[in-house]
């Protein structure tokens, strides 16, 4: 942390400063430029976060060195977090060599979809099923899931096909009741700071795949993820599917920058959601294909066979059975190119970058 | 509604989104331009928010006429909404002709301190006492409110000072052990998007100051209002408190746009918070005259009598009580000039913009 | 200038980066963190803009602590820039005590339309007149403006009224030709950062008036305008007119902290475009009155007679003549309430913020 | 074009409208809604660009239908246009089968580095040089180019390796003189609406690379080619190089939607910067995969030898010779994955997505 004094701050007004930093435990560090005086605090600064510096007199500004998360940084932990999900028939690793396509529809309907698309997603090479059952609406007056019964749906789903399941929590009461029927906890864009929610999730034992808010910076999406981490459930994957800038071509801007910025900041997987970082069936494949190339360790998309009979209104996203499967063939060569594989059958790849160094939690 | 068709859509194509618009109750119309035919719903196009016509094959584009909103719009209600606040020692109408200003701490920290600031704020003017029991932070690692001995905090200040209070609920959970305290619900930012936690507010009988996302449209923001007012709880205002931009100089950018143009959209109260909208002390007084002046019908503000030692981090926006007391004495001077007032105790100037017509909810 | 290293940077690194200090003739102040360790740049930082700093090895980031801008800076000057035009026949000063409004036609059509506003607007009290004679279309099929013709319906409107005029100068073989004609050079959004163009007013005598860029920060802006003072034009005033973000129910998003903001930052006066910055001619008073309580020394509005016939498309933005009377009438009761005057035969009220001091260049 | 009339506007009012329509030779096809009636212009709504439609009374919204660039479009020109660049010793096309990279410093400083730089990445596999001459900085004390110099040093460096140059332009009046030298002319993001300067390079014969404006949308990307296309220069490719967001983690955020949504919607070539989308050397390598994963047909980067003893500041971007030459491995295997080659030696796949057609220019 680096305090800059105004123009013309006093001795005493410094010396304030410094009482401040040595009351938390902070050593300082005074060097006077020609215009302004700078304090430097040497310790951990993370025990300022509630020491109000910039409201002290003589203060200009306050600037953090150090970030303000430290479970989710690779500083603290440097190999690369591979998350094992337990339910469906075989193991499904994420964050590991082989990249991980999760698929299904924007949000179980009934149980012929949910049952329908899951078999063709299966065939297809995804190794977990995506559906939700509560669904986040931006208006009242639209489909809001099936609720519990979709639940249900998901369930019988997974037993017919085997693949492991991940779906939506929306509210801290209704963990107990998801996680009875989900392999992986969803947490949605707009509950990315629902901070009870995430607490509430980092108390289970369940892997998270956390949404990136709409306009949440890299940083304080990696602050969601320590909310999870500092509960203790270190099973924490980020999702990157999109942000909010003036752009309306597209539904959102897919920040593709963020991908390796998160791989290199922090050690948890990385997923990426064309479908909704796009939000037009149209551009799914080429920025599917582009997230690999970019790092990610997994995809999130939603595939419908009867899109114009969607219940969500977001059939314009989703990708037709053929399309997915086609898509899966340019993926499989995509993730050859950079050291990788995709689908079950193939082999992985050769390392690319030199050096996959995971460790399973 | 209207549908733009793809360039070469067949006539296949165009019957048959005919057919789902007819299979919903409406009627259509067909326009052949030279390059596109368009096709226009006739009827309430809100049955329209299921059904996917983007998906539908040969459809280029879908193009919404109506606000999908309803019980929030001025259409709907012409008059102004007024929300009368039942706690405390004197009524206070929100929404009316006098200018309301809710202040106290970003948190409760003591009992000392929220009824120092209590009687502080009242002397001033202000109406409302507002203070944070559960406080939402970007980080884990920060304080997060006294939680519920911050509400019976606030109970205290009330009962000392006579001034309805206002507080934030974060989850669904909590909303009957808040509304046991609270005169006011806030749903925070963070939170405008939880459709839980509105659906739950929506439930109950008490006011609700929604504030609005940091990424939200105005049409978000009136459709999540929409989900409180469609259980049936008409006792909703709006604040402004600044979206989220590329500027980095001011913690965000407060939308004095959104002032007038939800006073014509919607018939509910307006407020602007000032001090989460600037993030900079300095600034608030210039903000929240221009707020007044643009048609706010009121104000939420921090003042802190000793934001040095506050343990929110958030000093650096609270006004001090003095800076507090003489911008009061600017605002009114700005009430006066649009025909209204703000301090209890002047009286209400004839109108302004010729016709004020709040209806008492 | 504050030089963050790497975790575990070497000490061979950071002589390396002191060396290069040393070289422009900085010292270094060094600050060994627990983590990290801090390098201070004393002296004028400025002469680092040429220094890759962040390219050095072992170098994580480099955090300005001095503004960019020196000559633009409050820190240089203290007290307002005052700036008088002299054309027309009654001297008007801008940054003074008294608000100015500049109102007129988007673009000049004819003579009869650019006589006919100007007559209405200055007996409505503006005190210069507005209007493109070359005109910034975003695609090439639109009215691009009369040209030199327009140059010379303007200046015939100042003659007949005895308004100074503004335009906007496009590109730097133009300067000569509108500076014949022109009392102050406009610069538009989208040429803020035509450096040339910049530099091309800055060596002529005419006052400027340089609107924020649709994207620039507030640094950037002040930037930009330090390019105009550094050639030696020190008659230079900003102008607010709008930033783009993701809200599209308004064209741009009026910033309205950046008025205190600037005027904290800089002695240039600061200018309000609520035409532009609405794109809703509905919203533009209320967000007028908002600009002149948040303290701009001025504003430019669209006025036409006759929108419906207007050329440029911007009509939907302009008002009407008699709505402009009656918003100068409201505008003058907020200059009042704010210690200043706005309509050319009122008395400046007596000072409210408790000190003017601006300076006539 | 739509027009959608305000709830309860006259008959007399929509007369009027459909009056406008016919004056510049349009239809209208009337629509009556239940609460609204539409109005569908039919013909060439183009023409009703200098129409303000906005303005009539009675007049809610205007809804466009047509793209308002028409040049540009695929639906105007349906295969790729493929660029031949005639400087150099071999010849170069862009927008054809082959990636093209073009590689170089951000500034050219001195002969013995630009030479130095073209040898090595010439070496690496590049086929175009890139290097400022002129160079827009934001503020005037930093580094500004060479100027004229600079670009006798890129003919040379063109000279000794046979590498064609590309360089920016920056103002009118320097259009012949900087064709002189280049081969392909540059306009800047922050002169992506210099509009004077667009048309002037659209009035020359040479190859033009237009960059991206900060928050240009798509549409008004396309519509400032739109520009150059209209005087008659063909020969136009598009440069995606990151937008302004909130994000300030990265300098901009490369929108890799923008790559497919513009292969779709226009003929014209499209060029990815990593190096100024991501303002991060450590993400340049990502990023340029993901680039030709989506399916760009070209990548700009900045390469330089020396980066610490750069001019411009930008060093913290650049690719150090060695990085560049491992990356266009990398490179090898993303194009030969998506069907198509990058280096000048190697075979070009055989087709990925079924069909390429480009027809040179």
């Amino acid at each position: 942390m680096v305090i800059v004094m105004k123009l013309g701050a006093t001795e005493q007004q410094i010396e304030h400063v410094v009482d401040r930093l040595r009351q938390v435990g902070l050593r300082e560090h005074i060097s006077e430029g020609e215009e302004r005086t700078l304090i430097g605090a040497i310790g951990d600064e993370r025990v300022l976060q509630t020491v109000p510096l910039e409201a002290l007199s003589g203060v200009e500004r306050v600037i953090p060195v150090l970030a303000p998360y430290k479970l989710a940084s690779r500083e603290f932990q440097s190999e690369d977090t591979v998350i094992g999900i337990s339910g469906g028939v075989n193991g499904v690793e994420i964050g590991g060599k082989r990249v991980v396509v999760m698929a299904g529809p924007c949000a179980v309907e009934s149980a012929e979809q949910i049952i329908t698309i899951a078999g063709l997603v299966k065939q297809a090479g995804a190794v977990i099923l995506r559906g939700g059952a509560y669904k986040p609406r931006t208006g009242p007056y639209s489909f809001q899931g099936l609720g519990d019964d979709g639940l249900v749906l998901l369930a019988a789903a997974r037993k017919q096909t085997g693949l492991p399941v991940i779906t939506e929590v929306m509210t801290l009461e209704d963990i107990d009741l998801v996680g009875g029927y989900t392999d992986v906890f969803q947490i949605g864009a707009r509950n990315m700071q629902n901070f009870m929610l995430l607490k509430g999730v980092g108390q289970t034992k369940k892997p998270v795949m956390l949404k990136r808010g709409m306009s949440a910076t890299i940083e304080e999406f990696l602050l969601a993820a320590e909310y999870i981490l500092s509960q203790g459930n270190t099973r924490v994957m980020l999702c990157e599917r999109g942000i909010r800038t003036f752009e309306t071509y597209t539904r959102n801007t897919l920040d593709i920058n963020a991908v390796p910025a998160l791989k290199a900041l922090t050690h948890l997987p990385v997923i990426v959601d064309p479908s909704h970082g796009t939000g037009r069936r149209e551009l799914v494949p080429a920025v599917s294909r582009a997230a690999i190339a970019a790092g990610a360790d997994g995809l999130l998309m939603e595939v419908h066979h009867d899109p114009e009979n969607s219940l969500t209104g977001d059939g314009a996203q989703s990708l037709l059975p053929d399309q997915f499967s086609q898509l899966m063939e340019q993926l499989e060569r995509i993730a050859q190119a950079v050291g990788r594989s995709l689908l079950p059958q193939k082999e992985v790849a050769s390392a690319f970058t030199g050096g996959w160094s995971g460790t399973l939690t």
